[in-house]
């Protein structure tokens, strides 16, 4: 038993499971300025994102990691694009699209923005101010929508009805899996070094996950993901 | 002049200038929630109200610095509160304000903030929103107000007509010492190391600094302020 554990880890360390693929990784929140110094963003930390690009070049894979401003090194050997706003976020990705094998989209877009943004800094004023926001595109939908032979993975990261939710947005944004958290669950979420994910795949699976490192879990996530692959294989 | 220019230097090490005084530095952004996910916030990285706690520590002061969230270490020596939001700021100020002696505020603390809080994600939905803002109490102003014997200093962060606008300030809030910079320079600002200063004191003095480090920022304001105590006691 011990050498075939021992065998089934060097064929693995051998034959790295994602060799001669090009993932495209999307890490990490985006900034939508209203002027100079004042922005909308989101706490996502982007450590679920970076823990993913840096599994799958351990996996063999060319690794395009996309990434809103985080305070994280990226890791080593994989090819970093620096982004702010949605809009760029958008425009990176779509750019990478084409010749990708598999997309996962992990970065915490924001899905609205300020109508008007401000050249010079907007002096305080009596009074109230509402803040017009119009909706970013929405780059999940697009790439689902584009999708050819391209494995497309999102996140639903939500504070309630999280699997109602992430089985919706599969259905909703045309993708092959979803990985699903409960950010208000103690150890999930944004800003941790865990999470607690359940993922579902388009032909109908549903695992749960318990507290893992998002180390694990990006580990996990390959695994259902390579498994959903030689399923769709054999049928 | 040497040995002049070295009793300087070991007068000042001796005697540091700001030996038995409370100094209640702020420093930092502040983030506003909109739901558990969304936050207003800004450019605010913490490093000029870092610098200048761990410059009062240097002169023998003892500091209490009131941050926003930033990714910075606190000073040693340095008594750090940690706030997130303006009112938690406001509450942390005013509660140290009484026994002060210097007040600086660096914080960078937001004017408005979302005026109904969402306790759980708010979905996307079609078409546009109007996040309705209201204004966060202004802590200077109250500062100012409630001003016995304490010495108050503030920032203004512009991106035009930073000098008049910092005069306006001065006066506005009742402060002692007034530190503008035009965030819209090259190595002044938010995010950088480094920073352009105009000190203005409120008996009519205004001094321009070159480009300094933030540290020597930190070291020219405490230089302005104790000349301004001194004239404040001959006169």
């Amino acid at each position: 038993v011990f050498l075939a554990v021992l065998d089934k880890h060097f064929a693995m360390l051998e034959q790295p499971r994602l060799k001669g693929k090009k993932v495209v990784v999307t890490a990490g929140p985006t900034q939508e300025k209203i002027d100079p110094v004042r922005y909308f963003t989101n706490h996502s930390s982007g450590k679920m994102g970076y823990a993913i690009a840096e599994q799958a070049q351990r996996e063999g894979a060319d690794v395009i990691l996309i990434s809103g401003p985080t305070a994280l090194p990226c890791p080593k050997g994989v090819k970093r694009v620096a982004v702010e706003t949605a809009q760029e976020m958008y425009e990176a990705v779509t750019g990478q699209f084409a010749d990708a094998d598999i997309v996962i989209k992990a970065a915490a877009v924001a899905d609205y923005r300020p109508k008007e943004v401000f050249t010079e800094k907007r002096k305080k004023q009596p009074g109230e101010w509402a803040i017009e926001m119009e909706r970013t595109i929405d780059i999940l939908k697009t790439l689902g929508e584009q999708k050819q032979s391209q494995l497309l993975v999102g996140f639903a990261a939500e504070s309630e009805k999280v699997e109602e939710y992430a089985a919706k947005k599969l259905e909703a944004k045309n993708l092959d899996l979803i990985v699903a958290n409960d950010i208000s669950a103690s150890g999930a979420g944004f800003k941790g070094d865990t999470n607690i994910i359940t993922i579902l795949t388009r032909d109908g699976k549903t695992k749960q996950y318990p507290l893992l490192s998002k180390q694990e879990a990006a580990r996990r996530i390959f695994d259902e993901l390579l498994d959903y692959m030689k399923r769709q294989q054999q049928s």
